[in-house]
């Protein structure tokens, strides 16, 4: 677009930050060692901005945008590029890396970028691992972040790796696009309907499985959750997590998307009204719908914290939260979740775009969309009936 | 050039996490607070590689050259970028932003390239900072990195802060670059000249500075060198990590260079042995002359640490090498003096390439050229008065 300039805040809030956390946690439930000693052990506050809104100790470093667009030199061109990087969430080596991989990509993919030129790579290792430990996690985890990037269409060609208490994991992607390949998310229009690529809850779901082993924290839950659902949960949560929203990216440019974000440390609330802000004309965004991992919005309310159905809970590597012409929300919705794009991609209507001040809300009782684990089966989930569904609401 | 490709390692072992060490530290030579206690505690082993010859730990992520180089889809255009992030080693914070930005741009520098389209800036506030701290340290540390990049020629647009037990301060420079903007660091002949832009010694002024509030280490060294040498020594250090390579890198082309790489990590012998190693004539470097801040050689030598002379001391934001036609050599050394480009640009004549099998080593006795901080009067440094010499050795 023509307004491309340079601005924009590459990298985000990092969900990471805010849901790792408890650590007595699992001994590794898969491959490897459990990252429980390898990461905060405090709970962090969700929001850790680089970008708008950020606090006078974090300072900003650009304004509102997923990716930084700067004009290059050479004709029309523009260099799209993005970084985040943050402290392992779940257990499994390999899916964190392909976690950090699909969160960094999620940034180009929001500007409706399908292509990623360059990906570098970011990695420490924890200084409290043994050698034994490095040798078995962080092979794994650079295999997750090389796999993501290639499934991605890009590779990773370098990279920076350092000691520190913590093990960090992250990316920097790059992209040299013409001016069709992106798209400005600022040109919602009032009748804009908002959809949504993956279900929320991540953070919760992350969290509720580390309090499997926290006898104090499960006490607050259980009555509203199984185990066995946390577990499914938790599984679903990793598999969204891992997905890149490149389809979604693709179909943004078929479907004539007018604007576009992916949710992560803010929340679906927070990050909507950053990309109201952005709006060209007075709109504002309405959200009445929030489809949420099943069994995670009692959860999130037996718990008191996370504020899920106030929107505000964190996400990592969350769906994208796309601006669409009504009669192209559903046929988008629809499409995303033919067999041709794979496995597992799924939208829903969340929201509107009407007249306004270019701020966002949710609705005062939104409706939640219990959104099933794959692995779930019917009777895993049987003593909830009232308002499961896995299908878009229209 | 033709060859261009998608190889090359971004970013390397960072001198920082080898520098840093001691940390009861002085509290705060300057405006803000110490570092002391926001950096790593114990000594690091030098070469944390991401590139040439790191271990299975350190998994590779690139091969060999400072930037990674990436054809792009568009009309004879190459991508090249490098990042690189760790951890402070100076006590003032606008200085550390300064070094950590300088050493970024330094990986494109030490390709010949000029310019940066666009840089990100990576950020940690360590978790055991006061927020009081936080907001005189981060936004003085961010300054500095920002000035830098101005300096540069570019700006920070972006990039990612999250909350760490130390701080973490880095970057990404990213060009897009049309073929005649870089120098690949591959095609230097047998007869060509060695010439080093700044003076060796980074790492051992830093640490001997952090020695003297230690009475333990500050022992092993007083024979050999005052506290006042030491202050300047840092000092210098500082100004020199501080300082852009930007001058060199533009008079690479001028003077015909024929390859280059900067000095970091892994030291002058480590970053010639892995440029021998990438040239496509069969060549060796051989290195006579170790042009180093005045003292350093004799605090390494008392300290049993470093290994300066033997060219493996690792260094932050070290100068440019570069392989130079041998009639130009002398001309660059003189030219890149010229009040024209500002204060403080140095250059020594400092090796040779002959025929060879792609090696570099140090001959047994290298002419050490002892460089007089520009802070330092005659009587500060009397009692030294063998070799010293603040001129080009040619």
């Amino acid at each position: 677009m023509a307004e491309a300039s340079a601005t924009g805040a590459c990298g985000e809030a990092m969900a990471a930050v805010a849901a790792a956390e408890g650590s007595s946690g699992p001994a590794g439930l898969t491959v490897g060692r459990s990252f429980s000693n390898y990461r905060p052990f405090e709970p962090q506050e969700a929001g850790m901005p680089t970008g708008a809104g950020s606090s006078p100790t974090f300072p900003a470093l650009g304004i509102g945008m997923d990716s930084c667009v700067i004009p290059l030199r050479h004709g029309g061109l523009s260099l799209v590029q993005t970084t985040d990087f943050f402290y392992p969430l779940v257990e499994d080596p390999y899916m964190m890396g392909r976690i950090a991989c699909a969160n960094v990509l999620s940034d180009l993919y929001a500007m409706g970028i399908t292509e990623c030129d360059n990906m570098l790579m970011l990695l420490s290792v924890s200084q409290s691992m043994s050698e034994e430990e490095r040798e078995k996690v962080t092979p794994l985890m650079v295999k997750g972040f090389r796999d993501a990037a290639e499934e991605g269409g890009t590779a990773v060609t370098g990279g920076q790796t350092v000691v520190n208490p913590w093990i960090i994991i992250g990316g920097v992607a790059t992209v040299v696009c013409q001016p069709n390949e992106f798209i400005m998310p600022d040109s919602a229009v009032v009748g804009d309907v908002l959809v949504l690529t993956k279900p929320l809850g991540t953070q919760v779901a992350v969290n509720a499985h580390q309090w499997l082993d926290n006898p104090e924290r499960w006490n607050k839950v259980k009555m509203v959750v199984s185990r066995e659902e946390v577990e499914l949960a938790y599984q679903e949560a990793m598999f969204n997590m891992a997905t890149l929203n490149r389809t979604a990216a693709g179909l943004m440019h078929t479907f004539n998307a007018h604007a576009a974000t992916d949710i992560t440390g803010f929340g679906i609330l927070g990050h909507s009204q950053n990309l109201a802000k952005q709006q060209r004309n007075e709109v504002s965004f309405v959200i009445h719908n929030l489809p949420i991992i099943a069994k995670m919005a009692a959860v999130s309310k037996a718990s008191g914290r996370f504020g899920l159905l106030q929107g505000t809970s964190a996400e990592t590597s969350g769906g994208l939260l796309i601006c669409l012409p009504r009669e192209q929300a559903a046929r988008f919705c629809s499409e995303i979740k033919s067999s041709k794009y794979g496995e597992g991609h799924q939208a829903w209507i969340v929201g509107i775009v009407e007249k306004g001040n270019r701020t966002a809300r949710i609705i005062d009782k939104p409706r939640v969309i219990e959104v099933l684990p794959r692995g779930a089966t019917a009777a895993a989930l049987a003593h909830d009936s009232s308002n499961a569904s896995s299908e878009p609401s229209s």
